[in-house]
């Protein structure tokens, strides 16, 4: 082998051979080396060093002229144009569909006279009635029954808003399915779980495209109005996405490097989030700790500009009317208490119990559809699930209502003003306060009923959303999950407080809570429950407590919050390590290596390693012996992604790594362009193939897609180790060595196999990448 | 070479060969194997290992009774315990240090005469007097002249305050200097810089000892008392960093792992930041951003845990006398205008060529300290620096007081009872507005003499600080940039608001400011003048504006903090590329590889490897050739960290890579406690040794110490990619190969020094490791 002298990249050798016929590649030799097939994994590195490469090549030829040295700088700025134009995008979308869905659900009750396009709260906001109940019957608006019969009232009203009510929601959840089915079946479900494995560097074409994002839009609008148990933060998070990964094909730098472009799409990720609660760095926290996979600085900065951009692009649109930007705006008067920690940590274990309970149970619906007769009938699914839950949602006007208003409502403190059943406390008229601050006070016939009313909308909620979530239609899990954690949370504030007005001289409530005094915010616990489940489900942490600390806005509610939360995840993780996106990556099979999974089995390299002991040989190519016949053979006989190079069978000293890929499209470029290379042409991978006599074949060069970097392990290289490097360095596959001898290959499958293998799960259902 | 079947860790050799003398080495063979000598860097893969090895052990012992599993439990909650403690003593510390430093800050006035101890404010606060200026002279708190010769007015005490202002000054100053000099020379400057590199993996030994934390507490209270253009943020950062190793020592976990160790600091960081601003969140963001350099998920949650419990500590000691946790507390009542962003981009010009002014002027007086007799003189140089900053600060009233109090004045708006000079405005008597909600006015003479006063006091602060910063006394950066900034943006927004309100009918104007409307605030001017030299300084971005965030409580700010801060970082960067603390790493030539750098050079492996072209050969061993006296000869005779073993000279194929230390530990260990091993015996890196002949001396088998799996590249691999694994995986060094045999060798020096080269920079100034 000739030594390398210096820096010796591989340049076009200039015909050193006599053969003038020789055609050499050029830069970007024949199109799509270098790309990916789908469902498969990206080299990270290999994605770093094109982009390396590229910035290398306009930043040399920026000093050539004007017209070279603006490119550049556009280019230098084309992450922040994206940026802004995710912003504007995902919040300009978020702010439609919030308007859809407002308008979309109130007409499965009635309809505005005024304009049939205002919602209920919009048709009445110009009624002069000051309570929300009188409000509430503003005479612009009109139920179905009313308008279709003149009567308001009574139970043949009733029974016709009630099939009404049914039918529009039957409408709406027919409508979300077919489209999902007809045009666009990746739209389904949150869509969290899939882009964390695209953002680990999987690759699944369409997932992001315009068709999933328009019917994703769409179909997410009707889903919720169609009133079944899911939100719309998720899905969300798919919509930002969707935009991000449109604005990149308008700049080559992101469209053509799969590395940069999930940069990109790691920040529309935290624009998705900022948007769904108003909460730009709860939403930045989410991308960094949930979702996404390669997170440097630079991308913090950039999802941070995005979340903003997003999270004021939709206060624009104001679409809650309010001028505010979180989706549950909430102000407490009073402060908390120590003693009061301790509902928050029962709270807290309710969250992980239902955490568990939800994830156990829903996974094995989803399997069962996806083995059974069930996963065939989707849309009949959809149906049905949508029937029920709008025959049992209907009699019960905590279910019956959009689940965000109902959030909204628990969270809220009892002020004077406030008409809803929750708040019918005997008020005591000797008081003279001023009517914000309202003491601790009896609970009136409308708490109680509320309290029964909400329990069953408790069990009712947690059934539904096990089978709702994961069926054919755009499905957010936060706002279920904070409703089940909401309503809990609420009764258990209700209790206390009642407990507290009855028994002041309690020992627990004698030094904080005196009569009078305004001890206990039901609102908190409801907000506190919210966290402690949605935490149990989904395992965040910080960015949790930082949504809910935005949506509050003061430091002085985030000890409770973090008390849950953590009780929550504690307990949840008890029962099992992975919280909801994990299990239905684990569900699909996608190759997705998580960060947060410690690996901590005692195994080397070479217990992992292929070929295992019985196994034929590893499939290697030589550098100067093998023939275009033998490498198509091998082609065909394998299925292998790659193939090591090795000086000779006998000393199998490794010299580099080629993809099958650009394999075979080099050996079908060069049979029709290049004369002479037959089946008997020698394939050299050589710097230099040496001088032939005119009889033998043409020999093919393949030196220019040789990978001369790949990367080895020994066979003696714990398994923690190597599956670090894999997360770490983002590869694909990894030589292992003995004394220089090469010895076998671990791919990330293997390594994901293996990781499955030691925690006693099932190793086969990892999708081939 | 036997074949390693299956599962193969070097498990100790059950004797194989016949010679019943041989000792084996237990798990921990000798004391030391496996640590780092001062100055050296850490290897992480190692460290992680080890970890795991530990935890493996852990959960195994714990099956066999339920002594092993509670100890088991302790340990999986000690990181939760050292984070408590940590926020606890740091938030304990910064509050100590908050009320001394108030006290003693008063001192150099006068003193409190109903108690030495209490501090000007909380003298007066008994005294019923309502407004500001009549509350300052409050008959309890005495001037030293009045109290000493009973004139509070006049020529004679003015000279007298002056000069005893001076000599509490240099009395504090010179108090802290001796101190640093004596007893813990570490405890000077800010420590970010060291810190950062200590997280990058350095060891420097004491650095985070129990004896700098305690001198480094008093010294800071000394500093900031002393009336220097300094800060408490930095050196905050540095106590609680020290906290956090102060209580890694009582958990093995922590104090034997260098890696699980800087988890701990890193969480401490942020519980630093977040006791100096009162902003958990930006502390964590900080940690992340700044100053930390492995920061995996379980570390974000517990860092923020840190983080909290610091606040609240520090909240309930309350040294701020008003129940906020924040340092800067502001309330705003006016919204920002689109146009206003023009002069807000324009602070963040301003802070972005101080940032550039600052770094340079700093780091050439700072060399300049290192390189001349100056060093050789700190006490002297504190002296005369104190001497002169309190000569020419007690005159200007804005100079005169805490810097932090001054950025308090600049940063709040100016309310109907507020007496301050910058709040003299003219007001309209016909007026009957609310007393807080202040119409545009006219300056009065108060606001103009205050302008000029602020731009002595902003000249001042520009020079003082940059000879300042660096001097032997713990000294923080944060406030002295936020100062400049503060009093830059009030000038800046008093010349709006004038100038609105003299031209309410300017186009620019005409929108937004109406006359009578409240539309300019200089308050926030100042706000965004301080978010921008802070960051033109650091080159912080989110975690800024978290903290800016944080100080503020509203979205509402976040767009012109952001501007402004972003167009401090671009201009800044513009003229170079490392913030202050970058820039002062290298001066201190530590080896501190910056995530943030990238580098995008065409050179390969092969270019950086050693040895050189014309360097003698690499320095190896062979796996069953050398002997003790060889490998003592090569200690001896090299400064090498460690040795390349390979199968044989001639065929150069790698085994593994053996430590230094490791080596000189086990020889001498053998020596003195194997018997038969003399200088000739032959050392074994084999996995067993051949059967010798009796007369043939003891060998000695050294496979235990022996790295089997070796970190190798190929001298095609690009640096990019070389240095992106030194990066992410830790590495001390790595091993370059071809086709199966070893080339050379590349250390974190090589990788640093290449860097620096491509750079053009000074490749000598880093330090060995």
């Amino acid at each position: 082998m000739a030594a390398a002298e210096g820096v010796s990249l591989p340049t076009p050798t200039e015909e050193m051979n006599g053969a003038g016929t020789l055609m050499d590649f050029l830069d970007e030799p024949f199109p799509d080396v270098g790309t990916y097939e789908d469902f498969h994994t990206i080299d990270w590195l290999r994605e770093k060093s094109r982009d390396t490469d590229r910035h290398r090549k306009i930043t040399s030829k920026s000093k050539e002229s004007i017209w070279e040295l603006i490119k550049s700088l556009l280019d230098a700025w084309s992450g922040w144009v994206v940026m802004l134009l995710i912003g504007l995008l995902s919040g300009t979308l978020a702010g439609v569909i919030d308007l859809a869905v407002d308008w979309m659900t109130d007409l499965k009750e009635g309809v505005c006279l005024s304009a049939f396009w205002y919602s209920h709260e919009q048709c009445c906001w110009t009624s002069n009635q000051t309570t929300f109940a009188d409000r509430d019957k503003c005479p612009q608006w009109q139920k179905w029954a009313e308008l279709m019969t003149g009567h308001a009232e009574g139970a043949g009203a009733y029974l016709l808003n009630y099939f009404l009510y049914i039918l529009w929601a039957l409408l709406f959840s027919f409508l979300a399915v077919s489209l999902v089915r007809v045009f666009a079946p990746y739209a389904c479900g949150s869509g969290i779980p899939e882009i964390k494995t695209i953002l680990s560097g999987f690759i699944i074409r369409g997932y992001l495209g315009k068709w999933t994002l328009l019917i994703k839009t769409v179909t997410l609008v009707l889903a919720v109005s169609s009133g079944l148990s899911l939100g719309k933060e998720g899905p969300l998070v798919h919509v930002a996405c969707c935009c991000g990964n449109l604005f990149c094909s308008l700049f080559s730098k992101y469209s053509k490097n799969e590395g940069k472009r999930r940069e990109v799409l790691s920040a529309a990720a935290a624009a998705g989030v900022s948007v769904a609660f108003g909460a730009p760095i709860g939403g930045v926290l989410f991308s960094l700790e949930e979702v996404s996979y390669y997170f440097p600085l630079k991308t913090l900065w950039r999802s941070f500009f995005a979340a903003l951009v997003a999270a004021f692009t939709l206060r624009s649109i104001n679409p809650f009317g309010n001028s505010r930007l979180v989706l549950f705006y909430v102000e407490y008067h009073t402060p908390w208490y120590m003693a009061e920690l301790v509902p928050f940590i029962l709270l807290g274990v309710f969250g992980g119990l239902w955490g568990t309970l939800f994830i156990r149970a829903n996974i094995a619906w989803c399997r069962r559809r996806k083995t059974t007769q069930l996963g065939k009938y989707p849309v009949l699914e959809v149906i049905i699930v949508t029937g029920i839950t709008a025959l049992l949602a209907y009699p019960n006007p905590y279910t019956r209502r959009s689940t965000s208003e109902l959030i909204s409502e628990l969270f809220n403190d009892c002020g004077a003003l406030e008409s809803s059943q929750l708040c019918d406390y005997y008020n005591n008229p000797n008081m003279s306060r001023p009517v914000d601050d309202i003491p601790d006070r009896p609970a009136g016939p409308g708490v109680y009923n509320a309290m029964w009313q909400l329990t069953l909308a408790l069990i009712f909620k947690i059934v539904i959303t096990i089978f709702t979530f994961g069926m054919k239609i755009p499905s957010g899990l936060f706002i279920p999950s904070m409703a089940v954690g909401a309503i809990a949370g609420r009764i258990v504030g209700i209790a206390v407080e009642q407990m507290a007005y009855h028994h002041h001289d309690w020992i627990i409530f004698k030094n904080w809570c005196r009569p009078g005094a305004d001890c206990v915010t039901p609102g908190l616990y409801a907000m506190v429950g919210a966290a402690a489940c949605l935490g149990g489900v989904t395992r965040m942490t910080v960015s949790l407590v930082v949504i809910m600390f935005e949506l509050t806005g003061g430091l002085e509610y985030i000890v409770p919050l973090m008390a849950a939360a953590v009780t929550s995840k504690w307990v949840a993780d008890a029962f099992g390590k992975e919280g909801i996106y994990e299990s239905h990556i684990q569900l699909n099979g996608y190759p997705y290596l998580d960060v947060r999974d410690e690996f901590t089995h005692r195994t080397l390299a070479t217990d992992v390693m292929r070929p295992r002991r019985n196994d034929p040989p590893l499939a290697v190519l030589t550098q100067d012996s093998t023939t275009v016949e033998d490498v198509e053979t091998l082609i065909k006989d394998t299925d292998y992604n790659g193939f090591p190079v090795v000086v000779s069978r006998e000393s199998e000293r490794l010299i580099g790594f080629v993809q099958r890929r650009d394999l075979t499209l080099a050996i079908k470029n060069a049979r029709q362009k290049q004369d002479g290379v037959v089946s008997s042409s020698v394939v050299y991978f050589t710097e230099d193939a040496p001088q032939l006599p005119a009889s033998n074949p043409q020999p093919l060069k393949l030196r220019r897609i040789l990978n001369l970097s790949p990367f080895t392990v020994t066979d003696h290289t714990p398994m923690e180790t190597v599956v670090d490097i894999f997360r770490k360095l983002g590869l694909r596959q990894c030589l292992v060595t003995r004394s220089g001898r090469l010895l076998g290959i671990i791919t990330k499958k293997d390594v994901l196999r293996h990781m499955a293998q030691m925690m006693n799960q099932d190793p086969e259902s990892i999708m081939f990448n």
